[in-house]
């Protein structure tokens, strides 16, 4: 080992010991007759001091060192004379008696800090050197504390990791598949999994009845922003479970992590329904760190010669507590944010409940204060509110409520990083119709059971079909999903026949699973966590990017290694392909 | 649940309780008024009881079961009349009460047992059948507790698991890649890793040091007998490292799986150069559970007119103990193993050295009684024993001599798969030279540092040069290796001169490392170890096969989900490919 110590070990009990430790120089300061230096390593930073009078030899190599030269030395550790009570090891430093400099340092393109001067591109082009700031470091540890304690979770309550594999098959259902070329087998290819999902299910067939995975998939999907080619989940399927069984399995694991890994006691986990998820915040994935909840107005605002919510299908509002003192250049921008075309409302109207009792509207022209007073007692609002109302299409007007009260609950602070709000989505409908192609589609894939009591509208009434899925939603973030899924082969059939299949294309698509429903395949269900997507809610942060060591940029680039990038000719030709040239319009 | 209890849970202590289980049917007894059913699940087997005096219903019922049906049943538990003491629920059996069809199954194309009566093809194609066996259920658990252990000792003692991208970048370097093209960026491919070594590497250089990963690997390689095109690896990397401290470390690793998982204490290992074993057993990774070294005989054997010998740069044999009494045919069944074209010998010799202290040889002729007695000597042998000796070419003789004493250790009962004998294999040659493309090509890969006191021989004798690297070695097989890596930018580039590359085609391959080289490298070293070959060991067998879930055949196909197969024209479209046929010859 070239270090007896690490730098974040060093404390004032170790007075006197002699010390070897390696790092890296994070900074230097003359000081006449002495020369200090940071030293520092994954573990901590610890203060050396090189004595000009002691050794001027060492101290003048010392002053050469720039930021970042990897270096060893050996000394004795001594009391500070003046403490650090912020740093670890602020009590004391090492009056170093040897210097080895193990690896110079070019200056590196931005600082090595917690504040640094280096934008986002050049930060991910030096990757390795952005992946020593304290913020990713602490972000890379906690995504490996939360994925041993998955595992040791898991592994308690007596699932099994079985690893499923990489190179499968591409099947045209669900989003696009990354494809991997088979040399042995011309014209032919493998496909890089979107997720375990068959496989999953086979291993239940197989009897495993607890089978867990943190594993990488893959989609290649146009990326929007914070999506990435390659993510990482937490896959698991249990069998003879009843949809309860595996929500309550998971909220275990959730609470388990919240305690373990943030010191959290979470409650236990509400159940909504998706139609009333939408109906009170117009999302699926609703934020109930607060609560806000939207108030349908038809009754009491149409019919009152106001056009705008006359000719709407739907008149519904929130009720901003404590905001009837918004200025109008605060209510100005808030018309102008769900304007937005992201958001595409025509227009906000505002109520305010003044403290006095009165109401000041946008819509005063058409309504008194009496009608505001009947709108203020079915928001539950109080002198001092601010109402805020959207009208238009139901779905459309309800997911621009939806932004609207996200951001208003950004503004009134709402929404604290620190605090969790777990809830459960259940009842999800099974297909949903796409308009372009003229057929249903699964709403989480064709594997998922509908409810029981509502398998016989498969062939009359398919819309109306409720599916034995749930998704978890934490702080408005979907965190993860899953369902009962379909053990029975007639149904399975029956539900690809609603999806439009033929026969064929079931068979040529699923044949094995298909195949495998008829050897006895237990009643059997499950659910992915995103993983990149849990880390950063309890680092706390938005963006899964932070959250992976190496990962790629908006147009799938990974620009530090810079791939993708042309293969050799001969790679080409053995993989008996040749690449067309787009021709760029 | 659609159960209370698992089938492997009820005992004598449960009788009078009422139960539910669910789980396939293993077999069916009809004995008069009764019907026995085995339910199976992942835990065991429970004995259920249909009295058809009873619940005459039920027992009809239960009397159309057919093998691997799925069903749930509730009944009570009660004292069997006769006890199964091979069964851990052989004292009870549940007596009936309901019982519900979850899931019909056809007869399956095989018999779920131990031993059973598929052919390996057919247990690949419906491979979810054959995990159902008792065998596999056992590889696959062994397989999931060595994973977890390896990862809480790792944790233990503080390594952090960081998963690195399976899109990367394409190296000529090594093998074969698999790669996948990308279609946001026309004729440009992103490869899978063949391992993350670079990407480690950059995390020594982020400051993360001790990193571990348990990870896929892929290699687009012509498939020997038991090789995947997709494996598994214990990845780690240390920093601030020197070789012992990268041994010991990983040797308390490998002791801490065989005490934990086998509960079997192997001592410290012991450590050998790649000169002694290729000297001592013709081979770098010797199978050390026996003795039998080889004997060099050149000075004894050589110049006594058998020109066999005296053509042969090397005379070289190993004394099998106690096996003076072989019989001609068996002798005769020897030198034919060591003429087969793989291993492909002229010839064997042999001495007998017999019980009354005379020799018997296949080369009396030539040799006396008193120059087969120096050999003896050589040998160590004692009367009863017989000594087989090779000569020819001296490393094609090695590798002949080390299979005909692998042979012999198993005719021997030398190689018992219970005991565990590893080993580390120290102080591998660099560089190794290539006839066909005359150059030098990387024993282990281009980032392995060479020996301190061999540098200086890359520029004048290469092959020479002995490297800072490792190979664990358990009961012949090799488990892992790894070095102590380049971590000096000079010393990199004067490496990759010696291996013939131009100064850009380093920086086109392998820029980004070689500059991040440029910005503080610590010193760093690690190395992987073959999970599924580790598992396999453990689990007693020599086919990893047995130890994946779903692995592939020789041909690199998945034959379940027939995978690879073909693609559609608008996936060809969007990928900018075009598939080129070969012309078949």
């Amino acid at each position: 080992m070239l270090r007896t110590h690490t730098c974040g070990e060093l404390k004032i009990n170790n007075v006197d010991e002699a010390a070897e430790l390696s790092g890296w120089v994070q900074r230097a300061r003359n000081l006449g007759g002495m020369t200090f230096i940071d030293l520092r390593d994954r573990y901590g930073i610890t203060q050396l001091v090189f004595d000009m009078e002691h050794h001027s030899d060492l101290c003048q190599k010392a002053r050469k060192l720039g930021r970042e030269y990897v270096i060893k030395i050996k000394g004795n550790v001594r009391e500070r004379s003046s403490k650090n009570p912020k740093m670890p090891t602020g009590d004391i430093e090492i009056l170093v008696e040897e210097l080895q400099i193990l690896n110079p340092s070019e200056l590196p393109p931005f600082t090595i800090e917690d504040e640094t001067d280096g934008g986002e591109e050049l930060r991910m082009k030096y990757r390795y050197l952005d992946l020593r700031r304290n913020v990713n470091k602490h972000n890379l540890i906690l995504r490996h504390r939360m994925s041993i304690e998955t595992r040791n979770y898991l592994n308690k309550i007596g699932f099994i990791e079985i690893e499923t594999p990489y190179l499968i098959k591409s099947t045209p259902e669900g989003a696009r598949d990354f494809v991997v070329p088979s040399r042995m087998s011309p014209g032919e290819f493998y496909a890089l999994p979107q997720s375990p999902q068959t496989f999953k299910q086979l291993l239940m067939i197989s009897g495993y009845d607890k089978y867990f995975q943190i594993v990488k998939c893959f989609r290649d999907e146009d990326l929007r922003a914070d999506r990435q080619p390659e993510f990482t989940q937490i896959d698991c399927e249990m069998s003879f479970v009843e949809r309860d069984d595996v929500l309550n399995t998971f909220e275990g694991l959730t609470k388990d992590l919240f305690k373990v890994i943030k010191d959290v006691e979470v409650g236990d986990f509400p159940r909504m329904s998706y139609d009333e998820a939408i109906k009170y915040y117009g999302s699926d994935k609703p934020d109930i760190r607060f609560d806000m909840k939207f108030v349908e107005l038809n009754d009491v605002a149409q019919g009152k010669g106001f056009k705008v919510f006359d000719d709407a299908e739907l008149v519904v509002g929130i009720n901003a507590e404590g905001c009837a003192g918004y200025t109008r250049k605060q209510l100005d921008k808030l018309t102008e944010f769900v304007k937005k075309p992201q958001i595409g409302a025509k227009g906000l109207v505002y109520v305010k409940y003044n403290e006095d009792g009165s109401f000041k509207s946008s819509v005063d022209k058409f309504f008194d204060q009496e009608a505001l007073k009947t709108w203020a007692e079915k928001f539950n609002a109080n002198p001092g509110d601010l109402m805020l109302i959207l009208a238009g299409k139901a779905n459309d007007t309800r997911s621009q409520l939806n932004e609207l009260r996200l951001e208003m609950g950004n503004q009134l602070g709402l929404r604290n990083t620190k605090e969790f709000a777990p809830l459960w989505i259940v009842d999800f409908p099974l297909l949903e119709w796409d308009e372009d192609t003229g057929r249903y589609y699964a709403m989480h894939h064709p594997f998922t059971s509908p409810r029981d009591e509502d398998i016989e509208l498969l062939e009359t009434d398919p819309g109306k079909i409720r599916a034995n899925a749930y998704d978890l939603v934490i702080n408005g973030v979907e965190i993860g999903g899953g369902s009962i899924r379909i053990h029975n082969r007639d149904l399975q059939n029956r539900m690809f026949k609603a999806l439009g299949f033929t026969d064929e294309e079931a068979q040529k698509q699923f044949g094995f699973l298909l195949k495998a429903f008829e050897f006895g395949a237990p009643p059997h269900g499950g659910i992915a966590f995103g993983f990149d997507r849990l880390v950063s809610l309890f680092g706390g942060q938005d963006s899964i990017r932070d959250f992976i060591a190496f990962p790629k940029n908006n147009a799938g680039r990974d620009v530090m290694i810079d791939s993708p990038s042309t293969i050799s000719e001969e790679q080409l030709k053995e993989l008996h392909l040749e690449v067309k040239k787009p021709v760029r319009e």
